[in-house]
């Protein structure tokens, strides 16, 4: 059985909404951050990078979003969460789930994971400041090219629609107004009425 | 015809090689990063991003490039260089490139581009103090648990090496030293003797 490691307020959530829109059969696993469990022997040996989502699987184990999540699509074909079968709308899919991975999701890190990438407390409360304007034009950006209604990649749901509703849920802990994405903001209440969302979100809050 | 845009000295080189080990036809467009040619009105209309790199298509643009890399991958399956029947396996390549894009080129990306994600100046020298500690863990990490000789995967050369490879570049000047990861040192000279690296990299000198 598939075995996802979450934590609470992480971008893993994409990764579990995918496996229950699939219809997967997992446990999902949770870490508390808080306890520092990411860094326990028995779970650097899952995922020596200390972070969450991992993803057991019978052949061994998966980590980075995006890379999870094209797993879950091609895993279970049936659930038809991305293009297989189209090389370039494929890649469409993947550019964007990059782009949260790689840009989104690093600008909003500045704010909370700072210490990451300097020790200076003095500059991790400058790069605080600057968190709103860097995933402010990240939203913008997403909201004006990349999102096509209803759902990201047009008239099929896909797994970036998950990916875009975590990240989509911290722009008001980052200081930036959700209301200036109107489209995303609809997507983000669509999500909410889906059944594999409200089942992943139940199964975290438990 | 298959339309790559790059920068000198940046990520782009990994999808260039890409292109020239599938055997792709394409024109490879250098922008100047000094001129800021990559803001400029026209190119903005292919990447709204303002990064590279950008694969033109007869379908649309591709940006990231993990995305990139599939595509190619996928585009060109005689090539083989991607475990394309087998989801766990193009998974761990997945995985392993998302891995390069969020966090080994952003750990990267604090000593020369600072300037994103904070304004103060003192702060941009902080972030650069840090890079050589945080570059060192990562490509550790990779020398440690990720990589499997001869090539990233093991036996069969993947669109994990060419990227792996153009981050490897960066080391030095990153303040780490190269000597510390003897397999990704091997496998850098290996790369070096491939003909579609040395293709790619006599393109972008030319």
């Amino acid at each position: 059985m598939l075995k996802l490691f979450y934590a609470s307020g992480t971008c893993a959530l994409a990764s579990h909404i995918a496996l229950a829109e699939a219809g997967a059969v997992y446990e999902a696993v949770r870490l508390n951050f808080r306890a520092d469990e990411q860094r326990k022997p028995e779970y650097l040996a899952i995922n020596p990078k200390a972070r969450v989502p991992a993803l057991v699987t019978d052949r061994g184990v998966l980590t980075e979003t995006p890379a999870i999540l094209a797993f879950v699509a091609q895993s279970f074909p049936a659930a038809q969460l991305a293009p297989l079968q189209d090389p370039f709308a494929f890649a469409r899919v993947q550019a964007f789930n990059s782009y949260l991975c790689a840009t989104v999701h690093v600008a909003h890190a500045h704010r909370v994971r700072g210490y990451r990438w300097v020790d200076d407390p003095a500059a991790i409360a400058a790069m605080r400041l600057k968190v709103p304007e860097t995933v402010g034009e990240c939203f913008t950006l997403i909201e004006r090219e990349f999102f096509e209604a209803p759902w990201v990649m047009g008239q099929a749901y896909s797994i970036c629609d998950p990916y875009l509703f975590t990240l989509a849920q911290w722009l008001e802990g980052d200081g930036v107004d959700p209301a200036r994405f109107p489209k995303i903001r609809a997507h983000h209440s669509r999500m909410l009425a889906r059944a594999a969302v409200k089942q992943a979100l139940a199964e975290e809050l438990h």
